[in-house]
Formats: C-alpha cells, sequence, structure tokens
C-alpha cells in the first residue's frame, strides 16, 4: 500500500476508530487500527468484537494494500505530526510513514490476522436525524446500570412500532424513557450496549442529517455517512418497563428546573457524606423544602412551587433524582408523587415525550 | 462572629487558601479552614504545616470571632451557592451559611485548635514583579527532583547579591538556572521547597504588581497583597551549581525552539516505548538528525541548523532534554556541546539570563 493524506483529516478519524478499541483487550491484534487502502478511500477500522467503528476517508491511493498497526503509537504520531500531506507505505507488515522531515518505521501485522466485522444480511432500516439521536441517548444512557451480574439492564431498550420510537434505561432505582418519531414501517424492539451508546454520541455530531440504523440478527449498525458504527445486541428479555410508569397522581407540582437542580445539588454535598446519600423533600403548601444531614452538620432549601393535590414527604439517592433532572432541557419541571412509598414521576412541563422516573428510599415515619 | 460576604469574591479566595491545605495531612485540624473575622475583613488561612496561605478579603463584619470549618465541604458550599451576598454565623463550634433560601448548619472547630503561622522578625525583603516571578518558577521548579531521599534537591536555590538574583533547580540529570533583576541591597541564599513554588504559581496573576519576598530565620513568606503565603525553607547544603556549567563548547548550534521541541516529541513517542527513553542526536554539517528506536520501529528526524565547531553525535533521556525546552519561550535556542560526554547546554538565542543543562547518556561507540 502506498498513500497520501492530508494529517488534520487522519488525526480525524483515528480519533473516531480508536473509540471501538479497548485497552483491555486479550487479543493482540485488536490493539491496531486495521488501515485498507481501496478505491480511493482509506478505511480505517477499530473493534474490541462487541463494537466496531469503521470510517471512510478521502485519500491518494498510489498502491492498494492493508495492514494492522498499534492504534496507540499510531495515533500519537499522526496528532504529532505537521499540518501537511503525511505519505503512508507498506511493504509486508512494516510501515513507512512520512511527512515534511520526519519519518517512522513501524513493525504492523497482516490484516488477515485481523478479525472480520459482521457482514450486513436480512437490513431493517431505520432513519433518525443525529441531533435527535445524540440527545434522546443523552438523556436516557446514563440510566443503565454498570452492575454486570444483570447484563440486560447496562443496555438501552430501543422500541420501534412504525413511525414510533421508544428509548429506555432502568437499573432498579430509576428508569429513563425517551419517545421519539422515526421514519420506518417496521415493528422491532432490541437492547443496546450502553457503551455503545456512550461512543456512538462521542461521535455523533449536533447537525440534523439522519443517521441511518441497520439492524441485522445479532447486531445494530449506525451508519453516519463516513463512519459506521457496529455493535452486537444484548441477549434476554428486557424488563416490561410500561407497566412501572403510574398514569394517577395524587401530587403534582410544577418547579423551576435550574433552582430544583441547584437546590438538590447543594443538599447532596451533605447527603454525600453519608452512606445513603439522602436528601428529604417535604412538599407542602407554596413550596418544596429539601433537607439532609450528615454528622458534620445539616442543609435547608426552599423552593417557591405550584402544587396541585395533597403535602408529601419523601426521601432520595441524591445522585438518582439529580441524574434525571439533568437530563432535562426544558425551563421547568413536572414532579408527580403518590405518597412517600412510590415512585416520582419527573418530566419536561408540556411535554410528553420524556418520562424520568425514580424510586424513592422508605424512611421510618420521623426521619422524613 | 457575623459577617456577609460577596459569593463570587469568597470562592476566590477559599479556591486560593484551599492550595495550603493537603489531603494527606495526619493532623485533623488541618483540614479546615481557619475564618477570623476582625477589623472589617474576612481573613481565610489555610495550612500544611510546610506550606500557609492567607487571604484578606472585604466583608461587612457585625460581630467579630473565629472558627475553623472542614475546607473542602465549606468550599463546595460556597461555589453552590448562588452568586449574591452569603450570611455567615457562627455560635461557639457551629456555623451556620445563609444565601437566599438556602440555610445550612455545620460542625466546626474551635480556632484555638488551629496551630500559629509564623512571626515574622529579623525582616529581609526584595521585590519582584508578579509576571516575572512566575514565569521565573514556571522556568525552574520542574527541573527539582521528586526523589525525597535527595531533600534539598525538591527544592529551589533563591540566591540574592544585591540586585542579581539567581533560582537554580536542579535534580542530578539536568540544572535550570535563572538570573533576575531585583529590587534590593541584600545578601542571602535559601533553598525554598518545590511544592511552594508549585502552589504559589498557581495563584500569582500575570501583572506588573510587585510580589513582596520576606525572609524570616527558616521561613520566606510572598506578600500578594490580598494574600500572603508562608513556607519553611529547607535545610542542607545546595550543591554548587556554578562549576558544572562549562564555559567553553566545541560547538555551537542555532535551532528553531518550536521545530526543535516537535522533533524531540516525535521521537520520544518511539523512545517511551523502552526503558530509557533515549533520543540520539547527530549534529552534523547544516543539520541535527534525531533518531530513536524501539522493538516496534524507529524514527528519523531531520532539522535544519546553523552550525560552528565540530560535529557531534550524543544521547539523551527525552523527557529531559525536551522540559528544557519547552521551558524557553523565545524563537530560537542555542545548544552548546563538548563531545558526547559532556553536558549540552541550552539557552536562548541572543539571552543570557536563562541556561538549561542536561546530561547525557553514554552509548557504546556503534550505538549512537
Amino acid at each position: 500500500m502506498r498513500i497520501q493524506i492530508e494529517q488534520n483529516k487522519l488525526v480525524k478519524y483515528v480519533n473516531i476508530v480508536q473509540k471501538g478499541i479497548s485497552s483491555k483487550t486479550t487479543l493482540p491484534i485488536l490493539d491496531g487500527i486495521l488501515l485498507e487502502a481501496n478505491d480511493g478511500k482509506l478505511k480505517l477500522t477499530g473493534t474490541d468484537l462487541e463494537i466496531g467503528i469503521e470510517s471512510y476517508i478521502d485519500a491518494n491511493i498510489y498502491e492498494e494494500g492493508s495492514i494492522v498497526i498499534n492504534s496507540r503509537l499510531f495515533g500519537d504520531i499522526v496528532r504529532k505530526l505537521p499540518s501537511d500531506l503525511i505519505e503512508i507505505s507498506t511493504d509486508e507488515n512494516k510501515m513507512n510513514i512520512s511527512c515534511r522531515s520526519s519519518e517512522f518505521n513501524l513493525i504492523g501485522n497482516s490484516s488477515v490476522e485481523y478479525p472480520e466485522l459482521p457482514t450486513l444480511i436480512d437490513q431493517l432500516t431505520i432513519n433518525v436525524p443525529k441531533d435527535l439521536l445524540k440527545n434522546t441517548i443523552r438523556q436516557t444512557v446514563f440510566a443503565t446500570t454498570q452492575d454486570e451480574t444483570r447484563p440486560i439492564l447496562t443496555g438501552v431498550l430501543f422500541e420501534v412500532n412504525g413511525n414510533d420510537a421508544s428509548f429506555v434505561a432502568l437499573d432498579g432505582y430509576r428508569l429513563a424513557l425517551k419517545n421519539i418519531k422515526v421514519n420506518s414501517n417496521e415493528n422491532m424492539k432490541v437492547v443496546v450496549p450502553g457503551r455503545t451508546l456512550n461512543e456512538l454520541n462521542k461521535i455523533l455530531e449536533d447537525e440534523e442529517d439522519d443517521v441511518k440504523i441497520i439492524l441485522t440478527p445479532g447486531h445494530i449498525v449506525f451508519n453516519l455517512g463516513d463512519t459506521v458504527v457496529f455493535s452486537r445486541l444484548l441477549e434476554g428479555q428486557f424488563l416490561n418497563y410500561k407497566d412501572i410508569i403510574r398514569k394517577e397522581h395524587k401530587t403534582k407540582v410544577k418547579v423551576n428546573r435550574k433552582e430544583l437542580q441547584d437546590s438538590l445539588e447543594r443538599a447532596s454535598l451533605l447527603a454525600k457524606e453519608e452512606k445513603a446519600n439522602l436528601v428529604k423533600l417535604n412538599v407542602i403548601e407554596d413550596k418544596i423544602i429539601i433537607k439532609s444531614n450528615s454528622e458534620i452538620g445539616n442543609v435547608n432549601e426552599q423552593l417557591p412551587v405550584e402544587i396541585n393535590g395533597e403535602d408529601v414527604k419523601i426521601a432520595f439517592n441524591s445522585k438518582y433524582i439529580i441524574d434525571g433532572i439533568k437530563a432535562i432541557d426544558v425551563e421547568e419541571v413536572e414532579m408527580s408523587f403518590m405518597g412517600s412509598l412510590n415512585p416520582c414521576i419527573i418530566k419536561p412541563l408540556g411535554e410528553e415525550n420524556y418520562t424520568y422516573l425514580v424510586l424513592p428510599v422508605r424512611l421510618a415515619k420521623d426521619d422524613y
């Protein structure tokens, strides 16, 4: 292989495919980036077998060919080269990189040893604008569990029924649900690993172009144009989340999102000192009183709010309630309660497409 | 004590005095910030007994008094409060912080348990512009050792002879020397802990006002105006560095600083793969050829330079040579050599006030 490529373009896409490479791989070849020069394009691939990322870059191809090269070192080198044309040539497993008066000779691996990414069969395609997908992932993926003993909950449920799509994540303490409209006639239900969506979100640009989402048995593919992200799907039955979301409420509260977040974050400073990470909410008359205490002291926050329904005293793990409020980007939120023992449901005021549900912590009566 | 103070002002100075507090202290009271309200000022103090930082802030003092309060928690709270007036009041060891509708009650400690910072006697004062001191510290402190078995070399020698002052740091592999002009009639020679200078540099603003440097037996004090930094001095004999700096050279090279740094940084990518971290320089005819190799490959960099004197082949630990070149901020540097076995001396071209000296690594003849 012998090619010429612009340094800044190469850096951009090396940064992208590196997100598919795990530093903890046990298969040495997967420390590498696969470079393939064909048809006027340089194709880069990085994978850890769970996720795979391919990018196609315009380059001058003088001689086609392929090689696998250590990802970290190759990335460090191209980032440090001057912003100019880089020439890359290979001779069997050897790679030569030259740019102005810099010249690197590296030993790589044959591309025949590199695992193949899945071939796409039985395609089912859905189109979603990039910015919408990016925001949807941001609003849900954080609610997945990190607990590997419940593998299915480390993923986000992606369900499509015609034009309606839902993304759902839950970890046993809270649930995040986002409904969006998509361009599709299909029905499907898959669970995408949280890690895939986190890496995808670092790559996704905040623009209106569509991402093409392709489903094949056992895999999902996000085609962003220059870059294609493959991921295996998680197997198993996702919880029937619809039963969890209560329709009736005894108390509804309208509150400024930013003020609520700030008050909870201040209260959590003391909550963090204790194991339970507890903040207590007293919804009474025309305000929410937020309290927290630890050995070192206590905090009392008051927020003016609009209340419909009965007063309620309820306690939460501060992290779980704050996470959901931070995921909402409108000015006011609506919190719905059904006594101290049922989940609190938080929605952006006047919008039905996002639901965050958080379980309370049960306290003895005098502890509220 | 009962005071009112602006949130943003309090945050600024809490951030400053926290730099004097160590997270590893074994004396629990030193986890705290000492607050003292007196004479229309709030005084904050943080110390780990090696370094102490005091700040004086304008505040409305309704009732004088003092308390010690957990630094991390107090800092987190004031940073999270709204940008408005904060009211702080104390009752024995209890502190109440209120701001708008937020209220914190914290348990602190009595200020009588807090250690006293040294009293200033036998004063000897030197004035140095803040920006000059900041740059001088930046250009020297990195060359101190981290090796606690050679405590005197963890500090920077600060020597004053009338108007001439020098800052010197060395660790056995390299030496950094900066000479500056100061406003003084005194002679003195002290060794300031590297940690003190690193923390001082985070506080020092890049402006022309003077820092007043005060020496008292065993201590040095940097008076920045609102903030005073105290530090104990290191005891022991500093190396006689003047003998180390060679006056004669067999080779002098004039080279673009940025290009040299970039080439060395690229070469170091392969050097880093090996233990010795070795870059080899071949100064020949009108260029420097920089080479490095590891199991995974090799690199060859060429730089056009202006050479006076004989050719030289020499090898360095890449980190040590790069550190010195990064400390220089002019466009061209002069490197002086005396064969493969003597130190290389690097200076900003045409300036005599900064000297960086780095020891070569001795190689077998065929290994250059």
